[in-house]
């Protein structure tokens, strides 16, 4: 898809030699593939490009001075159970009412900085929990998916090179779990991040690991004009809890709303204290969807973005 | 399309671990995606990944060591007025009669420096102003273009990061305008590019912009069998005039004759002086082409290449 | 095509920081065009995207962090004759009974280090020789194919820059030729490259070139269910011996069995002495392949691997 808007942040003031008046934008093309055995078994692998610019860099996710293909993704499904390996979603990641119910998953055109998340750490949200990136080369990971009925169980664990150990990789190693059960118009949902050898940080004299000991769970509902959710968010640095609502207006209109209100162990941390924001879709025909969304960041800087989404 | 072919160049001769003889080749797959809305708004997107060799470099496009794609172009089209953002087009490129009528739009395979462009700088031709990058990122720009009847006029403006201001953006920013207009076989255009905080150089104890105020003027006719042009190009640090006369020779062949003539502010300059070239396209049918052309540089070296384009 | 599984490899107990069993898996995209002369000439161009993780490392192949695009390769043919340049084949890769007959073309996953090719350098195989590379830039090269009746020859030549005189490319240069003749289930296959300007190691108090005349003969045979070869290299640092036999077993299984037995100019080198490897495969229909495979090395390492290939 691509998606192209100008973005209006308050909190570029404080950066040297940066408009707070930019072009937001981002191309990305996903290759799909897969084949099906004769016994039923589907083997499948996904691989994105992407081009992005924000913040008045052209070249924002081009390392090297070229944008390539993020880390594939492959994997396999039989009936109800899926097993990836590679790039890996993540466990805590494909939780549902973890993101927002809008086009960008967050608010405005790229999400701007995503402060509707309840999962935050110091300065705001730093995806702590394994989660497919489109466009590095993500986790070294492997994930199983079980879907029955309503219920889905989520178990992923990544591991990295490092340590001092010949013969064994003592890199961080994350396990995450989610579990959630959907009945009607209504999904619980809870999720879990244990890390090993991750990177810490001290906090009010204690050492704590940022990665560790991560819990997430939600509660929402759908129905069909009307949403809501209310979501819960645990880290070593914050606890945060985020109550969002939307609704359809007319026939190609939508709105969600949202806050947020983070209490970090912290007083002085940016993300500490309220954020709000609201997201307004307007869906054009074949494809294409007007955006416009404003957040006020817990911090007190603005932010607005308005743009538009294609699909292709 | 790909290219590829011999080249000979005896600049190269100066050039320690070089060959004046090399294979010069070019592989580039475009990307182009767009919708509709039911407005009768068109959105639409380019991408190119572009695999270059020359002078013996196979990597040549390929910083990091792998070819990747370059920045996206996102416009916006509705009747005659397009907007685009990103890695745009910049309106001195877009020019009518800055290149020549060629396939590589310059002589021989891969345009050969390009010597017969009117716009120079100190030695040769160094595309101060905005153009769309096929290997890079390209601009961080926005340009609207309007087409009416046989007027065209283009509006560019691009700007980067930097400088010293916290909120602003104090890198350097370009503004260019061009204004054609086309009537039975004839063209008349013209375009001008300013700038604030581009390169400086000194020359002949003056500090000169080599960016800002660059001109463009040029007429141009087509009559089927034959074709002309001359072209006016002047910078800080040069002027320049370009003479090109082109003719179908039977069904299939193509011959471009062209000659540059430059004033350099610096006598010494290697771009001073008068320049000339051959180039001859024969059509081998489905797509390929047999090209070879011939250049005389102001420097006195001369170059020649032959090679094949193809389309697929 | 995709592919990936588990792999144990016994000697990577000597690496810190890497445990000795892995992901292992590759995403590769390959992009061909072609076009046609009216006088029957083809011009193609080839060229790959890949992704691959190994030994922990998911950005393996990914220079700057990005997966990109290799070095293209162009090539135009008319009747038997091709001659491509980039990129290129070369002549003793081209080699029938070089590679097994396996669908990794060595053992397992993803060959497993090749310890089945009998052309080695110092620590196993070094790739001394001129092969298409799928992943980076490949050689400078240019080549020519001729095919006649059962009889193939080619020969490839490349040239890097570099060197202390201007106008000369005094880098690497490598010359190869190979010759193949093919009758009823039987062919019979010699090669050799020759370099200048190459990489130099000192082995026993003398200096020798290591991509220097390489020699390389093979005679095989494929009976369909049965097939055998026996293949010989031999380089300024060793000479090797490597026998190989595939049996299909059923209509869906196939082994390979191959003995490699390397004789260094150094008897403390990790290449010398025999080693050993078995492939399984099993088509699990759809384009689908199971693969297992076990290699005990010459320095007496096992690793075994066993994942899924697939076509889309």
């Amino acid at each position: 898809y691509g998606r192209f808007g100008l973005d209006y942040n308050e909190a570029n003031k404080n950066v040297i030699g940066r408009s707070d008046t930019n072009i937001t934008s981002r191309l990305r093309l996903q290759f799909d593939m897969s084949t099906e055995t004769d016994a039923g078994v589907v083997f499948n692998a996904r691989v994105r490009m992407q081009s992005e610019n924000r913040d008045g860099n052209p070249g924002r996710s081009a390392p090297g001075g070229d944008n390539g293909f993020n880390g594939a993704r492959f994997g396999v499904s039989y009936g109800g159970l899926t097993v990836n390996v590679g790039n890996i979603i993540g466990a805590i990641e494909n939780a549902p009412g973890l993101y927002t119910t809008t086009i960008s998953t967050g608010t405005g055109i790229d999400g701007m900085d995503f402060h509707s998340l309840p999962i935050k750490g110091m300065n705001g949200v730093g995806w702590y929990w394994d989660s497919y990136d489109s466009d590095g080369m993500g986790a070294n990971g492997i994930e199983a998916l079980y879907t029955f009925s309503g219920f889905t169980g989520h178990v992923s664990y990544s591991r990295n090179n490092g340590g001092t150990v010949a013969g064994e990789a003592k890199g961080e190693a994350r396990t995450a779990i989610m579990l959630t059960y959907s009945f009607s118009d209504y999904y619980v949902t809870a999720a879990y991040q244990s890390s090993e050898n991750g990177p810490t940080r001290v906090i009010n004299g204690k050492t704590v690991e940022t990665t560790d000991g991560i819990t997430f769970a939600a509660v929402g509902a759908d129905f069909g004009q009307f949403g809501a959710k209310l979501a819960y968010g645990d880290t070593e640095e914050a606890s945060s809890w985020t109550l969002e609502g939307n609704m359809d207006i007319g026939a190609a209109s939508n709105v969600v709303l949202w806050v947020n209100s983070t209490d970090s162990e912290v007083s002085t941390d940016a993300a500490d204290g309220t954020a709000y924001g609201i997201n307004y879709q307007y869906d054009l025909g074949g494809g294409a969807t007007l955006v416009a969304g404003y957040v006020d960041t817990a911090a007190n800087d603005s932010q607005f973005q308005a743009g538009v989404y294609f699909k292709f």
